[in-house]
């Protein structure tokens, strides 16, 4: 799309610090760097969230993180990593072409975290295979 | 894994309220359910996170990802919806299979939040080269 900033870095109109690319799949870092080594995932095909990807691009994207995660592991050995995907800008999205956010973790203070409510004792079993049905009955 | 939880959940030997299933994925409601229809897709195969996860399994898990995603948008009509994946018990993983929470978004205060600390200003663009070769260097 020409409009959009990743597929000018895809296509190299805009410099970005690459880390990994395949026929499918570009990875480069997160100017941001939420944490060092905090990296973005992208499929060439510009598909604008998670509720457009088709599949075949959804196999290609995620089939390149674990090697990505294990090149991220042993450059600067954190003591874990999130992977993070926001659809929507009410959900932090911002580029409008979809991404995964691989971001290391060093501990806490490090610059990234949850916010994480759980609301385990709202709902009665029966209620969760209400909300279940709800949702199989659209797939 | 005989004394995995989602294993189990996957068997049946524990009752969940199930999403969606086929050959090598399961989905089922997050019992926390940290917003309504938080969601875990799980690979059948024990893998206990993104390190250990193979290209195929990742492939696999991911498929149905957006299928799942756009029966929560039909579902319950979310704002927007992050996918999460905690890697590492100071990451946030409890539960040592490998998971990716679909969390869909009703808005602030909803349940869900990114902490999330850019530190653009601090790396030159030869640093982010110098970061970026350091993970090629690993893959
Ligand atoms: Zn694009
Ligand atoms: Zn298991």
């Amino acid at each position: 799309m020409s409009d959009c900033i990743f597929c000018k870095i895809i296509n190299g109109d805009i410099p970005s610090a690459k880390v990994y690319e395949d026929e499918n799949v570009f990875a480069f870092l997160d100017i941001s760097q939420v944490t060092k080594g905090h990296t973005l995932v992208i499929p060439k095909k510009h598909q604008a969230n998670v509720f457009e990807l088709t599949p075949e691009v959804a196999q290609n994207v995620f089939a390149a993180v674990p090697k990505i995660a294990n090149g991220l592991k042993k450059a600067f050995n954190p003591i874990g990593l999130n992977v993070l995907n926001n659809n929507g800008e009410k959900a932090g999205q911002s580029v409008f072409h979809f991404h995964l956010h691989l971001i290391p973790r060093y501990g806490k203070g490090d610059g990234f975290g949850a916010v994480w409510e759980t609301h385990t004792s709202e709902y009665s079993p029966e209620e969760l295979q209400t909300i279940a049905k709800n949702i199989t009955d659209e797939l």
